[in-house]
């Protein structure tokens, strides 16, 4: 059912400071900073050849990290990305195999602009996992 | 400089749940348990289109991911692992930039055989990383 790890997101304290640090010392392709007002969070992309990392920072007084990096003040892994088709079909069959699917369990359109859902972490490992219909 | 996100390992509380759950909720291609004794862990691969996930699980009686699941029972992501080519050349880059390596500093043989490093995790926003010369 899965297909590809979209991204792994990183909750980050500075968002410039991580950029930097990607950049110079791990030579890596890091994007400019992009607000997601709809989702609570700035985003900066780092490309891999086969995969992405996603900083997170706060943005708002709202924002769904901001208790994350409370807790975690360095910063940390915050959740990795599956690909999915058909994000109804994997939603049901999940919750069929007794898997909590996070919110109303209805897929939200995520910062990348397609369905998502997020389960939870208690269920897989201690990982939050979202999916993405792509 | 970092190419390849090789793979996420994740430290897990049950090999045998964890990979069954891959397998049945998430349909994923999971490999069996291979004992790394040199390495304190067995792990099992889940083999993903773009890359993978390792499941770790201590192995003997001072493995080094004992205390992480002593610290996170449900299990939880460990660490990530960049490619690099050069893992010399790598590592003084980094040095000189101020990041700092993990034990001796020298690279050690690894669960797949070749050379790795690891990098502090406060230098990197709180993630562990591995550095594994392909």
């Amino acid at each position: 059912m899965i297909g590809r790890l979209n991204h792994v997101a990183i909750a980050v304290p500075d968002l410039e400071a991580a950029s930097a640090q990607y950049r110079t010392m791990l030579g890596a392709d890091v994007g400019a900073p992009q607000d997601e007002p709809d989702h609570g969070v700035t985003v900066v992309f780092v490309t891999l050849p086969n995969t992405k990392i996603e900083f997170l920072y706060p943005l708002g007084d709202a924002s769904p990290i901001q208790g994350f990096l409370d807790k975690n003040p360095a910063g940390g892994i915050h959740h990795m990305c599956y690909e999915v088709e058909n994000i109804i079909a994997a939603r049901d069959h999940l919750v069929t195999e007794g898997a909590r699917v996070l919110g109303s369990g209805e897929p939200k359109i995520g910062a990348h602009g397609k369905p998502v859902l997020f389960l939870h972490p208690k269920d897989f490992q201690g990982c939050l996992i979202e999916l993405e219909e792509v």
